[in-house]
């Protein structure tokens, strides 16, 4: 019942396969191994890009960060939404990579709407040379509260970007998961859309830890290059990050597990809605579920061995009847017979 | 005949199995996983520092910059050898990590001396609040023309930094090289020579990607963990990292690694000194020779299949009699056998 | 009738006289000219606080800056108004010299509540090393919607970051209108409620370019002379910049013309308030009106020669009827007069 | 007797003059000052360049960071002299405002050689994504050594740079004291020779503190506009800025200046060449002189009231017969009279 992050479970099998394989003889270090140059034409058929620079990197943080940095300059402001992983969760790496400021776009369920961000942008740019200018725009999908954006609402946020001449990013830390439910291709949602760079998770999903950043302007991979090299993320032993990823796209293990992870959550999250104690907060559309319950039964089930984060209080302490916020999330390697047991537990 | 670096050459098995291990069920992530309390507790005792602070990074280039920024302020010069990793090879990671300069010590075979350190301190720090202030000593052992500063050496430059109320950081991404070379003890190529943190290298001598940072003070380990975090390189699933450490410090398999390195370069060596149009330029004591010889010979080595870098000239275009230097650098992977048919090509 | 900003008006003959008195003969640079003692020794008695350190800086932004890089972690965030002159009007300075984030605690008319900045520090730190840690408070006083904070409102934040172990800085770019306002002294308005360190403003009541850097820990002062030097601050012939700060606090002349400047806004607010189709938003306590007219009574006033900004439109171009913000600030040089022939413009 | 330096003088009257001027009623902020208009005008025509752009800022250090932060970027070497002042007095402020690294070209008399430039030029880049990569080259024009650079030599240090694509600075914190020894015009000693942005200084030369930025592609003026915004280093009551280099620049004040100064410095050299304790270290072409004299003359002179800088050691201390470097330097203010008291002092 370990449904604390989709960052504990296992790397999958086939990606310890491939990383033990990669481990024969002899390969050039810091990109120039033959997996890298497999990897790059991989990412590219995926989305249909072939002119795309791609490159591997360590967890989301870097991929975010050295994106950005290639995308933002020292002057300018990122919009994102106000509960981005890049503003929450990076302890000012972003900041760092790209000396910039972050706007922060009000997303009560995790996503910004296009009058939000527009509102945004024209509160920001109205100064001249005393404030900030406007910079590119990141969009999480699936959002931090596990909610996705349609592609029309992704389409109206770039579109906006573009009106401005701002660049889009997009997190895709959860980029298999949100494909998976959307049921489209990774074109659609990212350069068909306006999509500039994608941050394109692995790690969440299957592998130990390796990221893919896709540019699709190869005229700044250069720049990417230095960049990471700077901040100390360039590999020597690549390989190691190719194998991983190399096997995560082969024969769609990606997409797969993906589904996996989004079924299982699914089935998890019906379970909730039947536990009338229970209140899912936002529509969870991946493998990622809010829901409010009271501090006995958020208790109960921890003491009872379920995993998971209460994000609001302490379980053990406080009013038995106070509505404390869990968080859910399922990784690929969760089983239906792990969800169930979470669920009769909770139904008792 | 692959001589080309020591990060070209396999993981070694004994990692491998613990990585293979570490991928059971679920770990907390963030460094919270049980093997990185396991490898603390074998960083500490190998050093005999019960107070340590241990960390564990990607890469040397992360683990040097992250470190130093924990040591220096942007306003402080870092003393160094004009050859040193940090200075040559790192793309300004270091200045990105700390905000401060590099002061060149001149190093001819790798190593600085206490005067030559001396000479440069005293030439930067003259000039009150206009001139860049006394930052750390950072020393390379191994150094990068594979020669080792003998333990008094290493305790006359410390000595020297400290004079001038200095800390000393160790680059030792060849620690284990240098260890076993100089049979002494961790603690006494460290701290009690008066180094304050280790870069303590595992990824050229068998690891996939890790390296432990040591922090004698661990005052500052709160400081590190921030900056290591605000610069993207803790790693979510943590334990992959945890894993390649503990198998690599377990039962003196990091020694056993060094030890057979350093044995295949001696035999390089002697095979070398053997040849008479080659001249080794410093006296090899771990795991990387510089030679210099003719072009012909080179050209001939490597049309027949050897594998390293000639560093100041192309081998295929020029004077035959050109003298060119070349380096060859063993991993432990290197076999006798390989060594051997690389001497047999030589001597012709 | 100019009404722009208190940057657009002279200098006060008395600071040009002291700027002429010194330049007469040879003075050493750097900030060691004999007026910079004298400097020193004035503001530590205005301050009562014969310990602290006393720098002189070019401007309001520089000043804070510098500050706050003394102050504030790379992986921290300062807590400041939503409408801070270090959020909106420093093209990222402050993150420029912290490397930290800002968090925009809100403030509708230009003040922060202690419970506004608690509710921020609380959501800002609680994801342990993976969000940014709680750096300073930052306030305006004046704030930039021209009110003021009475001393036990500052009290009451200053308590609430000292709760939490946060330092303050006062960006007192306009710390004379407000002492003027407040009738305290600096003292009280500053160490003896908590401030740790004051932006002393001059270039906007009376002075050519000056601000005075007021730290009340001396311990500070010297990373804080490093920090501006690398900043690009330290003035070599530092002698017109004490020449100014001397005048300016001899024989309280500071108060004398904030006093004026507060005097021609309060005058200018009684006008306006009897004009019907004006209205002020936020009580103006000191130098600086907020004020909503329709746009047909703005172009009328602009085209008849009054100087001023309108906010949140173009006065020349849209429905006449339009409601649009005007900002009419006061400097020392206004005098009674142009407040009337503004008045008597507006009644028409 | 004051050569310390040649920013211990006063303003010359002019300039002083002019700020009194300048100070009549309301003037924009921020650079929008009728002056500023004027002086973008004069610098054009002294520089022959009616499309460069031109900025003001208050000393040499924010000049050239400022404009190397315009043409550098983070991981790139900017080539300078081992004692450039960017190098040595600056405290960190390029790499500040780049995230570069200075590579240090050896200089004994103050002045860079083409070979020594392409050597260091060739050292650097050739590691590819690993190294640092070439960014511009910095001249400093009076050398710090006092020295000047003939046109020729000049041409061959920018053309070197050329020839890499690299970019030339040119530091004349004493533009016009060389401009005045080598009688050519500014655009023969700047983009004529494919010099792309000056640092032309004031300060030194009669002004209170005030250098123009000089950029000859226009193209990156708003990106130096929000650079210096971000520094802090935008005025806001910009026009006390633009007095200065308006007088400065009228009716060849700055050159009439710049010849006093080398005219003191030539009688003073000869002066002290007929003085046998004392040894010229290098032919002083503008106003600057370092000399070799035993100490117990330094002691005389300065027990005397001769104010100058020792530059290796304490006059008061030590071996009488041991010779020590003094330095000094001729300001616009310096009399004829001054000098001849010094000399007379001297021979005694």
């Amino acid at each position: 019942m370990y449904f604390a992050s989709d960052n504990a479970g296992p790397a999958h099998p086939k990606v310890m396969e491939a990383l033990i394989a990669a481990n024969e003889g002899y390969a050039m270090g810091y990109g120039a191994d033959p997996i890298m140059e497999e990897v790059r034409a991989q990412v590219r058929t995926v989305f249909e890009a072939p002119e795309a620079a791609v490159f591997l990197i360590i967890n989301g943080t870097a991929a975010n960060s050295v994106l950005l940095g290639t995308m933002a300059q020292p002057w300018q402001t990122i919009f994102c939404s106000d509960c981005a992983h890049i503003h929450e969760d990076e302890c000012n790496a972003p900041e760092f990579y790209t000396g910039a400021k972050l706007t922060l776009v009000p997303s009560p369920d995790g996503k910004m709407t296009p009058d939000g961000l527009r509102s945004k942008i024209l509160a920001e740019e109205n100064r001249g040379v005393h404030g900030p200018q406007r910079g590119p725009l990141s969009i999480t999908q699936v959002t931090e509260k596990g909610t996705i954006y349609p592609l029309d609402e992704l389409r109206a946020l770039t579109a906006t970007a573009q009106e401005f001449g701002m660049k889009t990013h997009l997190d895709g830390a959860r980029f298999a998961n949100a494909l998976a439910a959307l049921d489209c291709s990774p074109a659609e949602m990212s350069w068909k859309l306006g999509v500039d760079t994608v941050s394109f998770g692995g790690t969440k999903n299957g592998a130990l830890g390796v990221e893919a950043c896709v540019i699709f302007d190869p005229d700044l991979a250069w720049e990417f290059e230095l960049r990471r090299k700077r901040g100390g993320h360039l590999l020597s032993k690549h390989r190691y990050l190719s194998a991983q990823m190399q096997a995560y796209l082969a024969d769609g293990l990606w997409l797969e597990l993906a589904d996996a992870a989004n079924a299982r959550c699914a089935q998890l999250a019906a379970g909730l809605r039947s536990f009338s104690a229970a209140r899912i907060m936002f529509e969870p559309q991946a493998n990622i579920i809010f829901f409010e319950m009271p501090r006995r039964e958020h208790k109960r089930m921890l003491d009872a061995g379920a995993v998971y984060y209460v994000m609001n209080g302490d379980p053990d302490n406080g009013d038995a009847d106070e509505l404390l916020i869990g968080r859910l999330v399922c990784d690929w390697s969760i089983t239906s017979e792990q969800v169930s047991q979470f669920l009769d537990l909770l139904h008792g």
